[in-house]
């Protein structure tokens, strides 16, 4: 911990929700509207989506501190970009200021925020948002899984033996990280029996939320910005 | 659909999150302020749990809607509890008033609301809710999965065999409605290789929070409104 613990500044990692400026929390806006720095990914095709949903809710004098992730297989440049944005952001919060750290959705669901909770000595709190899950499942007014059912949250990246086994084994899936493996989910979702209930649903809550049954989508089509919710029913989960 | 499509009310399934009254979003607060009628679930533990953590925003004039239901293993006189709510805020939507149904958590969640969705046919709109899953994370400060990691949500009256299985194939669960399953839980855990870096989050966010490694919590102890965050480092996955 560099500096004299009482001056130094929070780092808070607050989640903005999937889109809709009005899903963020009280607290995250509470947050927002008092801090001195806010930093936000940049990066690529969600270039600053995190501060466009959360903009109309950042103080007027506050430092905006935009962090670009190189997107590539190979981690090295990934890894590179983090720890000069750690560096960055620590001599703000050594200065005394606090900083806000923007994640769409929430910060520890599946989000970029998990790289900067090792880079950071300072004290750090976070504020959760309501991630593209319940977003997803609120959009189309659907129950994410019953009573006392397992219900899973299946990166797309994932090989396909285990997407198959984990989907053969549970009435309720949630995919995330669609985008290219759009075409290899569907027919795995067909082969395990969920493709008939499964929902694409891209830009939750967003101004360009899209809601389509996965046996309606187009075939030369890829989903953005995507969760495919699936749920068997009962009936079909019995005799899976 | 009864009455005047045009004059009947809106039914709002609103979550408010899983205790801090500051996690609400700012779309469930303006909801409340809004509505003529505002109900609630109490019922036993939990009694008015929910309206407890949203009552500060609830408008003044508001009519106030407890609605009890029993809690029991047969489930008929829960139905019976449901079909009568059905039946009061319908009165209430057909008189032109609208209705916010506040859940703890999110609606969709592993929440009671799903029950009102089959019973009510007029428009019903979902605002999503902070989980008790981020929540908990968002209290430890620990990301609930890395990367491209499946997440498994199990609610702890899933069967042991079941759970063994799912718990041995993933890195990274969160059980839910542990309450009276708890020894038999965390046998499950030291079991699969889960224990070591479990966490149980009691009351995450409210004002009686607690946070106790597993492996600290008393024997003699049940954990109540909790949650236990289950994750194993890739070394521990990577050798299972």
């Amino acid at each position: 911990m560099a500096g004299d613990q009482t001056m130094t500044g929070t780092l808070h990692l607050v989640g903005v929700g999937p889109g809709d400026p009005e899903l963020l929390t009280l607290k995250a806006a509470r947050v927002l509207r008092d801090v001195a720095v806010v930093a936000y990914p940049a990066t690529g095709e969600d270039s600053a989506m995190a501060y466009n949903i959360a903009r109309e809710h950042i103080g007027a004098a506050a430092i905006l501190l935009p962090i670009a992730i190189p997107m590539a297989v190979d981690r090295a440049p990934g890894r590179a970009a983090y720890d000069a944005a750690a560096t960055t952001i620590h001599a703000h919060l050594d200065a005394g200021r606090d900083v806000a750290y923007l994640c769409e959705g929430d910060p520890l669901f599946y989000g970029s925020a998990m790289y900067l909770l090792d880079r950071i000595s300072a004290h750090i709190s976070v504020v959760p948002g309501i991630t593209s899950l319940t977003a997803a499942a609120a959009s189309i007014g659907r129950p994410l899984a019953a009573r006392n059912e397992t219900l899973k949250v299946l990166p797309a990246p994932l090989d396909s033996d285990v997407l198959r086994a984990e989907l053969l084994s549970t009435p309720a899936a949630a995919i995330i990280k669609v985008g290219r493996h759009f075409d290899r989910i569907r027919d795995l979702l067909i082969e395990t029996g969920h493709a008939a209930d499964a929902v694409v649903i891209e830009h939750a809550t967003g101004a360009r939320q899209r809601i389509t049954p996965l046996a309606a989508f187009a075939h030369d089509e890829r989903p953005y910005f995507s969760i495919i919710l699936c749920y068997r029913g009962e009936e079909a989960w019995a005799t899976a």
